[in-house]
């Protein structure tokens, strides 16, 4: 199948978008195909990649603010957590899909629970997923067996779906949450597997002090002397890196994901150090963190609230520039995973959204990285496009309708069970 | 003229809207009227208050971002107001007004130049608006006297255009722009006329510190000491207000407008104490600052990041609730400019819109406050009616492409004349 997007601005220019199967073929000339999409007056932009986030957690949107930490945890989401149903989470997944895909999101770093729902879910919505299961042992080694065998369990389960589009990962929930012999087989099976793993690290300053009293170490040195942190993981949060953290995040190679508007909203008490990050070249991207702690999914929204945060906490607004926070939220975020995405150009996925501009918060157009930064929500998207598949056009997406009442009706049920 | 809303939830309910002329007669009964709007399914609101804005900057969105604020102002946007005429004005001000009727918001407070342009602008396109001369002498007596007459003159043309929905106020600058003299001939002018004073006030630390070395005093108490601040007073910013300060503005009954995105982004270094003003029940409201340094005017994101700046700098995830975020940006900016609006009510003008909930990012609807102030966008408005008068149904505002060309077209020619 071959799709051409004719007459659609790339960068500054005016050009055709030549698609074959799931990857760009040619940014330039016409061609002939066999779905044509008239891109005049639009921009095309790559997909955004939301780096950290637990989808299903849309069912928990809006239940529960303005709470501190362990009141919103304790009384509200975890024993709610534990009365969660594969279906629970299969639609909850299906709304965070109709929300990414109508925000223009095409790929998805997760981790949750009953991630093989999950999958079915985004195997229908036709997004990008990285999909990592929870694990949460409490240090308690019966725990941990079962939890580890269900997470191989579900991550068979998912590669058995052979879908490209979606990988199995490993999900160590936290240092504080898991004990240091499952971090460590987990850390064995990643090696063995080949599986990146999603992991939370430096969120909070108790974590820190926690650690330090537990191990005498900060989290990241104490996850470095166990042997954990590499390349292929990807650590979310990062507020409470100290300097000799983030030269042993530079050095292994480990990724880290900013989720801005969840550290407000939740009040970590610090802003991650993107500049001292950026310095030692880590790579980043952004994520939304779940829709609990957000309370959406809209990553130009998340865009700008980085580059606010950081301009804030440096006190230099010279800080996390339009064009960094566009490129966190797209290459960044595809480098982290490791996928071929983020950037529009030849051999590339064909993972790319269309922008209308023909709105007014989107005039006058100085300059169009700036207005998707600091002035776009994810209602400017028209078509979205992943894998060389159109998901969205004219902001239609099929299904909706369905997911909005199925979705609601699960989330009424969930908090009212007990 | 009378409107009905049938079928429409307000607050829990689902109710009717009676409105005659610019008035809520009665929420409650189903009655005749001229025009009906069906509201099933929808939620009605009140119109927002954007309590500090510079509304034309819209034509000035995107150009010259992440710069500081010196080189921002000295290089970008002084050279470029120099240039400024009213027909700039007027075009921009149609962008912004357009903008802002598609976001929500009914009653805006403006400081800008040429503002009988803008009036023309406001009172075309029918929204209720506060305006005001832009006052900067410098300490240049001639200057000084000039500007006055020119304020005078501009507010003389402006109440000539007989609309209640336009009201002419008097617009020093700051302190560190407007010399003591004319600060006092202002204070005299408004309580001779009855106008409001729209004045930004501590909102660098700068400011805090020339004025301690200039005059001794903090800002507030500087102000006070010549007998600015009384309730006719719409301070903007008040990031630096210590608690002496808090207390004069508490005292004189002096109003907040709240500017969190626009400090964010320029660095202005520390949040306004919005819990120690509270506690002093000083009267606030949320202002989106001038669309060059946000870079839109949606009241939606304003009360959301208005919400994250205050629980990041209190350290407090309980601080600034969604219920009082949303009472800052409607009621809140009603009180503080006079006007019988921001809550929907017999008696209240007849400013107020319909929310369509039915979006992935709005569901579930555990709590409406919540999604509307911490997942909703300005794109989920479907009605705007201001004064009586349906501006916007189905998101179609008049006029609409002719206003995103000219002013496109206004705007380049702005930064490219010189």
């Amino acid at each position: 199948m071959s799709l051409l997007i004719r007459d659609i601005q790339v960068d500054r220019d005016v050009t055709q978008i030549y698609v074959e199967g799931n990857r760009i073929v040619e940014i330039g000339k016409k061609r002939e195909a066999d779905t044509v999409i008239d891109g005049k007056g639009k921009v095309a932009l790559p997909g955004f990649v939301n780096l950290h986030t637990h989808a299903a957690m849309t069912l928990f949107r809006g239940w529960g603010d303005d709470l501190d930490l362990s009141t919103w945890l304790e009384t509200k989401i975890w024993p709610a957590e534990a009365r969660l149903t594969p279906d629970d989470v299969y639609w909850g997944t299906k709304l965070a899909c109709l929300e990414m895909i109508k925000t223009g999101t095409t790929t998805f770093n997760d981790m949750y629970f009953h991630m093989d729902a999950a999958a079915k879910a985004v195997k229908e919505m036709g997004l990008r997923a990285f999909l990592a299961e929870g694990i949460v042992d409490l240090n308690d080694p019966e725990r941990a067996a079962k939890q580890l065998q269900t997470a191989e369990a579900v991550n068979r389960r998912i590669e058995a779906m052979k879908t490209d589009r979606i990988t199995p990962v490993l999900g160590p929930h936290a240092i504080y949450s898991v004990s240091k012999d499952t971090l460590v087989r987990i850390r064995e099976l990643a090696d063995k597997t080949g599986s990146l793993i999603h992991v939370h690290l430096s969120e909070t300053k108790r974590e820190v002090d926690d650690c330090l009293v537990e191990t005498g170490m900060r989290p990241a040195k104490y996850l470095d002397s166990i042997g954990f942190l590499a390349k292929d993981v990807i650590a979310a949060h990062g507020c409470w890196l100290d300097p000799s953290e983030i030269d042993l995040l530079a050095h292994t190679g480990t990724r880290v994901a900013h989720c801005p508007i969840s550290n407000m909203k939740l009040s970590t008490g610090q802003a991650m150090p993107y500049a001292a990050l950026k310095e030692a070249a880590v790579v980043m991207g952004l994520g939304t963190d779940g829709a609990a702690s957000n309370n959406n999914l809209d990553m130009f929204e998340t865009m700008k609230v980085a580059a606010l945060l950081q301009k804030y906490a440096h006190r230099d607004p010279t800080v996390l520039r339009a064009l960094e926070a566009f490129e966190l939220a797209t290459l960044g975020g595809a480098r982290a995973l490791g996928i071929d995405a983020g950037i529009l150009g030849a051999d590339r996925l064909a993972d790319l959204i269309i922008v209308d501009p023909r709105r007014p918060e989107l005039t006058p157009r100085h300059d169009d990285v700036s207005n998707w930064v600091y002035s776009a929500h994810g209602n400017a998207v028209d078509t979205v496009i992943c894998d060389g598949v159109v998901l969205m056009r004219g902001r239609r997406v099929r299904g909706e309708a369905e997911i909005l009442e199925k979705a609601s009706a699960v989330a009424r049920d969930l908090v009212s069970r007990g």
